[in-house]
């Protein structure tokens, strides 16, 4: 396993601060008290049973999973006290009868209280579906699970950061805002000054408004690829990891108009082996780094309480494209068949995968005619492209990637006669030109992934699809 | 001094993969090898000397700041090689009569030239401005200076990243696109899907066609803050490190139409004091960190060699707004003078930080009426909001923050009539209501102040500004 990298980043920092009892939190309280020690603590209450004499609370303030327990007297709690409210709470940590820590209070303070009847949409003791609490956006992140997701989430998206950097890529971001337009046509959303009265006055003459602002039709990213691939030409290793945005009317439970994407580039590299190599070796190391940490956030958004990573033990499958139409033309039992002039759809891609013992697969080397324009023809066959999809259990393509054609006079055969504007990407070959390759990992699909969640709506903080946008 | 955090973790990953010779970077050589290793390397040239039996070539692979020597018999080494040109070699590390690391190269294979008169924008030898290479983005990577930015900015970002995590923040990412439009009121980019035919499919019955997509006006995002409140009532300590935009006409030196914002927002505190101490921390933590590993990046930005870090060892200045308006009507030099009424400007943004001896300084505690709706009246002076700005050396303004007012009907009072969508942010008073502030810090500028570097539009992979996005 690797070393728990964050606890050592927390453990190496706090040596520099004095400690103060003001910033406990449930995590530090688990890791780091004993009984006897004054703590107090923040939080929001879960639930809460009365007894006899006692009120038992069940704490939670977003550091872990865990609840702490907090055991005070009625006489000495306040009246109004209610699941859902946010407390003070101070007192001396024991052991319960099982051993496990708890809070004996002596005092709490009600900052604010949570009624119900008011309008809250959440009951105590009741479970809700992720449908239902979706719907409810700004709770989301008080709810157990999709707590836990966002704990995941977190330490996912730093592991990936950490990881890369490990490995020597620098971190460059690429824009949002971009003038290129050549990748998403048809499925990008435009970008536009909302003042219209600026819009006029930054107009030149004859310039349409449209293009007042930037000089240009603008767009939001629908992939940092092509201008990763101008940083790696000088900086070797490079990648991003930021929000890309597709304006199409899709209703799956794997598509959002607005997701995160990490997409790296690597110069010097001609061979597809030089690129399945990192990204198997990226997914792995960056599972057992969430996995170090959130085992115990896993395991909630897993309902059924199973956690197998047996895959990460075992070599990733590679097949070939044309393999991988074999297997599928010899399966009888899809619902429309298989032909190759409809490609591969998620039936296909789930079979793949079971076809190869429920690991994640390679599938490699494509028809050109189905790939974009910057594709690199492999070398044995030009009808065909060095790219690859790797497909996993549950999900299907989490990653897709290729070698870039470097030789400048077959780019410039293979560009759409409408790309304009890629004059630059013609002269990242002309001059000091290198053969490249690189990937784009969905970032929220590799969380349904790791977290078995099925929607990938309940992945991401503030989900963004056709006809819906809150907040 | 902290811990070189990365490199204690690439050393940890390290230890689970074998290394194989092509994995040597400029770094790695420098920092691993010694002489006599047989090494192999992929880089570009950045200048070359011929002469009598050898050549010497520097190259750079963007790994660090620093280029290594290579030595090359004339009769072994390709006849077209030339500045700009990308190679492979191989040979044997020896020290040279100074003792320095430089590679006895055996052969070199040219994958890519750079012939100047096609129309390379660089000569060799030549030093070009700042304004000049951001004509030429796509091979600004390629530059000294701007390859250095580059890696300060990843390692930075990273910092950030790492740091507050090892404070117990959750990375909450909030979104691009949003429907709440009462922040940048004027100052907003709508976005809408490009495909005309997309959209009139997608219209409700009479519904305008702006809408179609997301059934709502949608804008990108001009602060995450609202959205972060809702993270931080249920995960406590939250912030979300991305991109924002403005749509303002502003050519100034500190002005991108898309930048990156440092976002935070910390649940149970009430005292400006608990959003000034963390602040602190975070600067000069993050500062250390970068320094720590790219110390020679930063002398390549600073270009007169000085890296005067002496603010890291003092406390931040703190002033009152009242104090601070005191200083400024005493002071006579002023262009336009100072008036209350037009408030402070990047010129006394600059007295101010000389003022306090040339360190930040935090101005607390402003005026209401120039201030938003969701900041908390001071306790002893309701004229007033417990908000702060951070003034560095240089930059002026990088931080600015505030606690937010948690008291539901105060906020219903200061609600502006316009503002549409907002249930939810008084919902969050509603239940479970607690006390919170926060900062934005806007990442561009900490690096201006952190490199010296003067134009924002040079700290940016590919900046956006009016009338420009090119790429």
């Amino acid at each position: 396993m690797l070393p728990n990298v964050i606890n050592k980043i927390q453990n190496a920092l706090l040596k520099n601060y004095k400690r103060n009892t003001s910033s406990y939190t449930i995590n530090t309280i688990l890791q780091n008290t004993k009984a006897g020690d004054k703590i107090n603590l923040k939080g929001w209450i879960k639930s809460l049973r009365k007894q006899k004499e006692n009120i038992f609370i069940d704490i939670s303030d977003g550091s872990t999973s865990e609840k702490l327990q907090i055991i005070i007297a009625q006489n000495v709690a306040p009246k109004n006290i209610s699941t859902g409210a946010s407390i003070s709470t101070s007192g001396v940590i024991q052991l319960s009868p099982k051993g496990q820590k708890e809070l004996n209070a002596e005092e709490i303070t009600i900052h604010g209280d949570c009624v119900v009847s008011d309008g809250y949409p959440f009951a105590p003791r009741k479970q809700y579906t992720p449908e239902y609490i979706r719907q409810h956006l700004h709770f989301r992140p008080r709810t157990n699970k999709f707590s836990s997701l966002l704990r995941i989430r977190s330490n996912a998206h730093i592991s990936f950061h950490n990881y890369l950097t490990s490995q020597g890529y620098i971190n460059v971001q690429t824009p949002i805002l971009t003038s290129n337009d050549c990748e998403g046509a048809g499925e990008v959303f435009r970008v536009l000054p909302e003042n219209q009265a600026l819009v006029k006055s930054m107009a030149k003459e004859a310039q349409s408004l449209d293009e007042a602002f930037f000089d240009t039709k603008t767009f939001l990213t629908v992939s940092g690829q092509l201008h990763l691939e101008a940083a790696a030409h000088g900086l070797s290793k490079v990648y991003t990891l930021g929000p890309t945005f597709r304006a199409e009317n899709s209703r799956s439970r794997l598509h959002l108009a607005e997701f995160y994407m990490l997409e790296a580039e690597i110069a010097f590299i001609d061979r597809i082996e030089d690129l399945m190599s990192p990204i198997e070796k990226l997914i792995k190391n960056v599972t057992k780094m969430v996995l170090d940490t959130n085992e115990n956030d896993i395991s909630v958004c897993r309902n059924d309480g199973t956690v197998n990573f047996a895959w990460l033990e075992k070599d990733f499958a590679v097949m070939t494209y044309a393999e991988a139409e074999n297997v599928l033309k010899n399966h009888q039992e899809f619902e429309n068949g298989f032909r190759t002039e409809n490609g591969i759809t998620k039936e296909h891609e789930f079979f793949l995968v079971k076809h190869c013992g429920n690991i994640p697969v390679f599938v490699i080397n494509w028809p050109k005619d189905i790939k974009p324009f910057y594709m690199r023809e492999c070398p044995n066959d030009t009808s065909m492209v060095a790219a690859l999809d790797l497909l996993v259990p549950e999900v299907g393509e989490i990653v897709g990637g290729s070698l870039r054609e470097n030789d400048l006079n077959k780019l410039k055969e293979k560009l759409p006669k409408d790309s304009n504007g890629l004059d630059w990407y013609m002269d990242l070959r002309k001059f000091g030109g290198v053969p490249t390759g690189g990937y784009g990992l969905g970032f929220e699909r590799y969380l349904l992934f790791l977290t078995g969640i099925s929607n990938i709506k309940d992945v991401i903080p503030f989900p963004r699809w056709p006809h819906n946008c809150n907040m």
